[in-house]
């Protein structure tokens, strides 16, 4: 077993696990650019956009959408996202099982694409997950709005 | 008519257009951060990731994977792609009109977004178009590998 992230999905490595379902799992990035920072994988193991079927890539962004609104919703107060899938090595891409970052933002935060990919470290991953998934299993209740 | 995705898609301001069916329209953004750089958008209005339906966005990544795949093939020669959905104005979204950017990469291109979103001027975005086309349309024949 050579691939962290399948690692992750067998239970052989650790996540903060913020979903998962029969086909994809949700966990914290180890490398947040953002506190929330989520990725999300299939538990089927392709490596980019030339091998992940589209039905896969169409499931992955449900519930990277699903994780989106939730980060609004949430503790975290997000008022916006960043989704994004780096397909290869040129475009980034380090670990080469297909996933998609999920990146809550909040107006005015210090993150800028534009001043660099700064790693911060999140002072307390677990209750980051926390509130993620009490939002998430919210946001996934029906409700009038 | 405010929104100018929507002029795009009407066919009231000028784009180069990549690909386009009947639910999405794909074309080149005119602030490249490489060459190729294309967005893909649904032809019917939604804001972002908190108004618009799964299935929506499931069908503007399928059009954009296939845009990644045909980037590798193209004359573009890319070596992979970054695909970003920017939700909301806290995460760089800038028109209101949900969309998908496909940021075509080459192994050691000058592109980091580590540096900066430069924006490049691309010097003949017309042939651009044509190179894109070309290998989405060779992509789309089935083939045997
Ligand atoms: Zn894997
Ligand atoms: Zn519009």
């Amino acid at each position: 077993m050579s691939c962290v992230f399948c690692a992750i999905v067998a239970g052989d490595a650790p996540a903060v696990r913020i979903y998962e379902d029969d086909e994809y799992l949700a966990f914290l990035d180890i490398r947040p650019f953002t506190r929330g920072h989520t990725l999300v994988v299939p538990r089927r193991h392709t490596v980019d956009l030339t091998d992940t079927p589209a039905a896969t890539l169409a499931g992955m962004l449900a519930v990277g959408q699903r994780i989106a609104r939730a980060a609004r919703a949430s503790g975290l107060h997000a008022d916006g996202n960043n989704l994004a899938i780096n397909d290869g090595r040129a475009a980034f891409q380090s670990v080469f099982h297909i996933h998609l970052h999920v990146v809550p933002r909040r107006s005015g935060d210090k993150l800028s694409f534009a001043k660099g990919m700064v790693l911060r470290r999140d002072p307390d991953r677990g209750r980051t997950g926390e509130l993620l998934r009490a939002a998430l299993a919210d946001c996934d209740t029906p409700r009038p709005d």
